[in-house]
């Protein structure tokens, strides 16, 4: 006997790569379910060489589920989560919608997996580019306490789905094989899906991923912060952050600059991380060894580098932080939560529906 | 009457520019001279649609010119300007070897001129990634002082030379038409052309730029700490840089935090950037206007934006700064230079020879 496990948003981006890690894990599944929105259901995909029909996700689609992975939108999650949850089923939400919900534990198992014991039905996974930098950083302020962040990240187009994919693809094809002036080429996607103007991704850097805020951060840069202060359980860890779009495919890299609470030894912090499980410390610049997005492209891992003492500041510390932001940024994380649930015994039916069914 | 004007490196990615920016220089320009390595000695150039045959630089080359830029490579620069200087010349230099110097200035016009007054016959031009953030700083240094820089860029691979351009093309073409994978690519040039080993920059983002030193910081990011200090002549300012090559094919972006010595109201250090000259200020996100490098191709401003408040700390600031990286980062300041240079009587011959002749 297994699980039945439902993909929500099984034919995007991240759902692909969530229907892989599911096919890869450890998890008893007896059984998946592919759910979609009108557009996609109908369609047929493959689990572990079977065919799988994407149904239509509607209130009554999660009986007889147990864990259901969300990533369609946080509209979507919004909407129908609540209903996996009053059928029984456990929820992993990869969008950010029940993220900053104080019912609602914001999980990466490596740093807060104790988090999850008395859920009540969602767990949410982080946003790609918080989870790298804290699955880094968590090793540091188990040691030597963390009283600062400053991020500058280069985030992957993946991030914004297969559509973001698909317009980079074209629009570096516009330049190079028609000649097309990088400005002019065709941009309907980036930087934000939801915003009025879109610019092209092609040879350019985009400092702006989601919308803007109030506060002239976005969304994205908020959620670093958000969700950095509630991962590590303490609000007065400071983070701001610039996040940056760059022609990559997959894989986000981050520069992060730390200031730890007492002084940390850079071999010590080396040592630290390269222990810490899912990093991998790639770190010998003599022999010019650092993490690249082409590499990280694939796998399950955080890889740090570049970890180095400010030159001024004798608590501050510069790093090199790359992810594939569709694995451990989305699908793995995702993923690894419904296997630590489980591990746990906590894939469990809630009786206190605390989500308000819309 | 006019002025001889050489330029060393005609050939080269910013020599291109160099030629490009004298066309348009209101410099009372008599004659041009191309000098260049024996590879590219006897190509034929133009100069506002004259033909100029290139020639061998050698130790008499300078007899007659009066400003000699050059762009050709520590090396070149380390052999022959002194031997322009002898000859009579100033000598413009666009590479790192004599920007440490103390008998050389090191100029961004609109930051520090005053430093050319009693020059020696050299003025040193400095890297790309630094005179974008000097020009984007120095008005807000000027109203508040400057106390701490950390900064992580988004450099274009121009930088690197026409080479590192046509690898970049030759390795998206690899992957958009081939199907290489990304991380199996030719790669010869980039991270470094003088290093050992060659990494993919197509759908990458490369955390080296130059060689490594001794303190695991690159050479790319020892030049914007020691220039930033002797530009804006002030030992105390404090600065960590991260540099960062990414796909890009021109134009430089920064992700730029700086803490103040008194507390900076932003509109009033948007006012200050905006009325700076050199500087456009492209910052309202309202309206999703924000600096973009293929935005910044082709034009001489450097461009600022995405001006907040660190969340935490009172006197930090963010921004957003980009330029053509080899107009005003290399071709462009180096003519403005040489224009600041005749604006102020400051192009003559220097007596007392301060550099070794080899």
């Amino acid at each position: 006997m297994g699980y039945t496990v439902a993909v929500v948003g099984a034919t995007g981006a991240v759902g692909t790569q969530m229907i892989k890690m599911l096919e890869e894990s450890t998890l008893p599944i007896e059984k998946v379910r592919y759910l979609s929105s009108s557009r996609s259901a109908g369609k047929v995909l493959q689990f572990k060489g079977q065919d799988v029909t994407v149904e239509l996700t509607t209130e009554d689609s999660f009986d007889g589920v147990d864990i259901a992975l969300f990533s369609a939108g946080g509209s979507t999650s919004a909407k129908f989560a609540p209903y996996a949850v009053k059928a029984g089923a456990v929820v992993v939400d990869n969008t950010s919608y029940f993220r900053q919900n104080p019912d609602v534990p914001l999980v990466v198992p490596e740093v807060n997996a104790h988090a999850m014991e008395n859920h009540n039905g969602i767990i949410a996974c982080p946003n790609c580019s918080t989870i790298q930098m804290m699955v880094a950083l968590e090793p540091v302020r188990q040691k030597w306490g963390l009283e600062r962040i400053i991020v500058s990240t280069y985030q992957a187009v993946s991030g914004a789905g297969q559509s973001a994919i698909n317009e980079t693809d074209h629009q570096l094809r516009q330049v190079l094989n028609d000649g097309l002036n990088p400005k002019d080429v065709t941009a309907e996607i980036l930087p934000s899906g939801g915003d009025k103007k879109h610019y092209p991704i092609a040879f350019n850097a985009l400092p702006q991923i989601d919308v803007f805020t109030d506060n002239d951060y976005t969304y994205e840069e908020m959620k670093m912060t958000k969700e950095t202060k509630k991962i590590m359980a303490d609000d007065r860890i400071a983070v701001s952050a610039t996040c940056v779009r760059i022609p990559v495919l997959s894989a986000h890299s981050e520069s992060v600059y730390i200031e730890t609470a007492k002084v940390a030894p850079i071999s010590e912090v080396k040592e630290a991380i390269a222990n810490f499980p899912g990093v991998v410390l790639e770190d010998d610049v003599a022999n010019q060894i650092y993490p690249q997005a082409v590499n990280a492209v694939g796998s399950r891992d955080t890889f740090v580098g570049r970890i180095r003492k400010d030159l001024d500041q004798e608590n501050g510390i510069h790093m090199w932080v790359v992810s594939d932001n569709l694995l451990k940024g989305a699908a793995w994380n995702s993923v690894q939560i419904a296997e630590t649930l489980h591990d746990k015994g906590l894939v469990r039916a809630t009786d206190d529906l605390k989500f308000e069914l819309k």
